[in-house]
């Protein structure tokens, strides 16, 4: 049911071209596509980076195999070395990756607004929506059924997928990637209780998505309460994820799916969130914070290094429903072994 | 406000036909409706499944009620005696649904790509964005607003609901339904850091929904890195869930609200994990495991049981933070404890 | 990038008119926008509502600032003292929030379904699809890309940003605000399972959105099985929050983002319940009960008071894991102090 690509086929001094690594064999030889290690075919190209995956080298089906110098000794094919495998494999994917066919121009469908300066250059899919002045750089490719908002803008080289929401006044720099579902400059929660009754507090501040971030689907970003929403340069972000108003994440921090960012917390450069982690309002994580999956962060931390939370380790439920109940009287378990302590202390004091 | 529906009304003759139940009573009797044990009135037809429920048989208005052979001895109007009457109900419930009326053919406002395959019985809501070369089955619903990428395919009797989006080549296959909101096929989160950067991975692979799978509105289904991300036959997702690359879950698993999958995780079949919980990556689950809620699941079970992590069990803040505090000292106790234990030998060795 | 507001300048007496507040200064005073109290410029307004703010309050730059009668002795600027700074706050910045440019009318590309009444000053965004006995009250706006569902009605004063779809024969009130991406009435998470088979059970309820309620982005609400799903009067959802099938939120509670409820939860009015948590099925929390954030509640909450669950309190990583190992054995070292206990009142005894 799938169409017939275009026939890929490239050699490896092609797939290798401009990367710092060694091919060790024929650099003539031709590969039409990527596979795992164990399942690669005789034209296809694999890669070896996890140690565990190590003892199916000898038996590779594979052409060539992507490795480090140290592997490359074991290994049975043509050897693509790199000081970093998976950084080469990576590039090397891209050759393999299917085109996107995205039209230049606007398409007939999309409804834009007054005053947008569209590049001529860009592609707007159908259906989409944009609002009054509205700016759509060079190389822009807007995905069909998404909507910006009045002025927003979008710059060189960044690509939406279909169904993304962009509010307005949403500024998206160069080279950025948003999923499909995503939505970037909805209102944050803010909510001032008065005699019983929350009120709407307006959020005056903008979101800014910095160069080179990556943004997956269905996450949710608000806008600024009185500041901005900053997602800093290179950031990527998997799906559904919330990020709350007036947060800032340093550049280059990488965050798992399913996180929730409250209001208000500064994320340092070069983090690392795992999965499901939240991360409380008006706090604020250092540079190189890694924190592990499903952890509770509720304060700041200030050095760098990985910390978690939560009680780890799945166990047979009859096991931890024990245990449960013990932590809730664990304080109570403490003083007992003080008290134990203290008679003991007499005891050998006599 | 609504609209009056068609007259409904059957009598329990209509409603049981086919199924492997007994009518205690009138079988002519007819119903127009379908309510709780507690609301039902003497038009209408309830169920009883959960035991704590029984106490309300006795003085049900209901005209009838689906129910075991033992608790048809107390029940005071028709029964409808089955073996398994949550099943026989929603065989029975299904007759009060509201139809769906999608119109059979393409949308005037939607747009087809090339070379597309859209069967004459489908129907294509408005709005509808479809790619080239994608392919529609028989009988098949997609609502409007929809997006489909080039060479994604839809197999017979699937209903798609509106705002759905489907990446290239996704391949969903037959009887299956997805709520809106929910994005299938977006590149998984594969970035390698090079020299401080992080560089994106191509994801190759594609994503394969079997027959008869369910998934609930404004769910992330990421599409493999290499290989396929595949959903197993008759599973069934709730809402916002996050399906990682890779990940192949095994038939007729269900998955309750706002788990998180990792990337790369093997969920065997005939699993229930309950919402909130997460999923590390690279691990498996056995055949029939069962994870309860918010569980955070870090390393393989390769035996089927209920599993649990997390310190459960809510408790009032002031003392929860009492035992938090001690959890954190937990290593030191048993020390301690350790201590008292070899200070009390040695003193009852004298 | 950013179009040039049309000139946004009001003075104190313009702003504060209506309020229970007190200008001490000057309230001819013109104000052009709204900034924190760190970063106002002269012509700006600021808000001194945390005490951890109250050391800026003597630098401050800003013309005025909303604050407290005690705060105000303090202030080297215009007070605007209020009982409620917060509060005022949030009605002063209404009038610097970016207004709404709702074309009235419905947009030549939407698709109306039959028998349709939509209000004359109602606004039906381009490219939005709704079905059949659709009701559509005064003064709505519906975003662009919006699907409403057959005989679905929404009423006066509501808001309904870009991308939100809502199913049918859901009821939308007064003066509600829904952010995109948010679905609203999908089936919820029945199944029966037969032989071996998930079998649907058809969602025959609806949903039921109050007066005032606020819904955040990416939300999914999902209609009643038998009976409807209510959101009361007044609440506030954050984003990325799952309800599911026949759940009921009271008056005035505030959920915060990525909240997970599962059906046929009851929660009561005035609740607060923090970002991450997660309310099991079936179960209650009474009137005034406040959920810390990442909690598991398991059972129904009876009292007032603050609650919560887990572990909390994030620590460095290698402590954690110590910890951790140690909390699955708990319930033996509750064993072995027990043995100390009476070994010990055995040795003193005598």
């Amino acid at each position: 049911m799938i169409p017939t690509s275009p026939k890929i086929q490239f050699t490896l001094a092609e797939l290798t071209k401009g990367l710092d690594v060694t091919v060790q064999g024929d650099s003539a030889l031709v590969v039409t596509g990527i596979a795992t290690i164990t399942q690669a075919l005789p034209h296809q190209i694999t890669f070896l980076m996890n140690p565990r995956y190590k003892k199916y080298l000898a038996e590779t089906g594979a052409a060539a195999v992507i490795l480090t110098k140290d592997d490359s000794i074991s290994c049975p094919v043509t050897s693509i070395i790199s000081r970093d495998p998976y950084y080469t494999y990576a590039k090397i994917a891209a050759y393999f990756a299917t085109p996107t066919h995205a039209e230049i121009g606007i398409h007939a469908s999309a409804v834009v607004g007054q005053n947008c300066h569209i590049h001529k250059t860009a592609s707007i899919g159908p259906h989409c929506v944009l609002g009054n002045h509205v700016t759509i750089g060079p190389n822009v490719v807007i995905g069909a059924n998404c909507t910006l908002g009045d002025g927003s803008s979008v710059d060189e080289e960044t690509y939406i997928d279909a169904g993304v929401t962009v509010y307005h006044e949403v500024i998206i720099k160069k080279r950025v990637h948003i999923s499909s579902g995503t939505v970037i400059g909805s209102d944050g929660f803010g909510i001032a209780k008065h005699a019983g009754v929350w009120h709407k507090v307006p959020q005056l501040g903008r979101v800014i998505i910095e160069d080179d971030v990556e943004i997956g689907s269905n996450c949710s970003i608000d806008r600024g309460a009185i500041e901005d929403t900053v997602i800093g340069q290179g950031v990527k972000l998997d799906n559904l994820i919330q990020v709350g108003h007036n947060v800032r994440i340093g550049k280059h921090t990488a965050i798992a799916g399913c996180v929730a960012i409250a209001g208000s917390a500064i994320i340092g450069d070069n983090c690392l969130i795992g999965g499901g982690a939240g991360i409380g309002g008006h706090l604020r994580l250092a540079d190189n914070v890694v924190i592990t999956g499903m952890s509770a962060i509720t304060h700041t931390i200030q050095d760098p290094g990985i910390y978690s939370s939560g009680a780890g380790g799945v166990v047979p439920n009859h096991k931890w429903r024990k245990n449960s109940v013990r932590l809730h009287h664990l304080d109570e378990l403490v003083q007992r072994v003080k008290s134990l302590e203290s008679v003991l202390k007499e005891l050998t004091k006599e």
